[in-house]
């Protein structure tokens, strides 16, 4: 993981992030580096729940896409990433204005990735982590993907 | 988890389940009953990813949400509901155009509840599992939720 | 998974069940359908913690291993089991002289297999679930398993 | 998390970490830390499973009662630790003769913890990470154990 990524790869990747449910809800890439990819979310109504907190729902997506792309920025050509599964743990209510994710790959493997995922809140410009999750990626060739139809 | 749910109680429920992140990306009640709930997502394009499925995130948001309500509809009063952890296998892609999700208490606690739910696609009449979720919640008093500030 | 088993294949499976730490713990064997496997420990105070009750790790080894064997049951010619990673609940501390964990396979796949497994506590007569687990598998061709050196 | 254990505290920690199941599987405390431990495994064919490699059992064992006591370190006079539940990853098979495991704390909480826990293999003096866990504690007044009968 101690390459440099190549930069249309790194802009593709940066470019691919938010589509579908991702956009939908507006978040957003930040950076990627090899094994590695950060995201940020600008917390409006529309990510809280009953509470007033960040939705955990939101956080998980924010949590599980971030990691996918830290996997996906370490797959081969033609391969896509889907998620076996994940856990994830809510440490502490995300009630600022601004979400940070920092995903990263811990296991590189061809076909299975394991990936560790953190969100940070942002509340008045003090940081704080408020989820842990640990993730397993399938890498798969993309044709063999069945198309929904 | 014999008893019916009080009348007023079971709608009080099935209304407070959609706001904010949950109304935003259309996740409705359908059903409770004592320590069960269900809940459906009629799906568009707004829900998928880049290859067309329903987005993980989403399904995770369903899957985190109805169970807390199940969670919740055997909670004390003034007892709010609040997400620990939780783990979620994806079985299979999501490719149809509504998602059903049942989820229900596996053990009840005054302060822990341990949760299982299953999202189900229905593509073209035909239901299928797509995910199996374990959840623990906490039960905490409405008057200790820190409020968001 | 409606076929019956071969009768040569479950006798290995029976057999095949108890080697290792296995063993060395005293965990046996009860039963075998075809994605389905039945264990049983007859707890003596080896397995106990600090307070009594039967410790979390030799739960989720039995947990693990009838998990294992339920997907063993399923996988082709040649095949072998790798764990992936699991997930357990303790639902209740389990104080009682006899446990039984029944697993089976919820996701049947070629290369990975998704398992559910519940552990039990028969106390003087009477049986609770006492865990839930939720646990991925690989299905890895024998020649592939790196050998120990 | 910046203060000392307590001499005591720390000699009663390291001493009570062996018993019952732990004593009987060998496993030893190598250290301990405010919201840390340190924990080794000699491995020895009692350890391993069908393939040769230590069994995922033996491991989760480690990885669990190490990160309890790394929560017992930061819990309150009179209090026990219970796990609620855990989610282990295994990155790799685990061949060499000895593991060591090192668990923290990474939320501290008056009623609940949540721990991080990886374990190595040391394999001919090369140490590798073999699984990553990360484990949901309660904190229960010692009087609230419902004893064994």
């Amino acid at each position: 993981m101690t390459k440099d990524l190549d930069k249309d790869r790194a802009a593709f990747l940066m470019a691919d992030f938010s589509q579908g449910f991702i956009k939908f809800m507006g978040l957003e890439a930040l950076a990627v580096r090899p094994g590695e990819f950060d995201s940020q979310l600008l917390v409006t109504d529309d990510h809280r729940q009953q509470d007033g907190f960040v939705h955990a729902g939101a956080i998980s997506t924010m949590a599980d896409h971030t990691a996918g792309y830290s996997a996906f920025s370490l797959a081969g050509e033609g391969m896509q990433i889907l998620t076996i599964e994940f856990k994830i743990n809510f440490l502490a209510p995300a009630a600022g204005d601004q979400l940070l994710c920092r995903a990263r790959v811990i296991r590189e493997g061809k076909r299975v990735m394991v990936t560790e995922s953190k969100v940070y809140d942002i509340n008045k410009g003090i940081e704080k982590q408020v989820t842990q999750a640990l993730l397993t990626m399938a890498v798969v060739p993309r044709e063999k993907l069945k198309q929904p139809q």
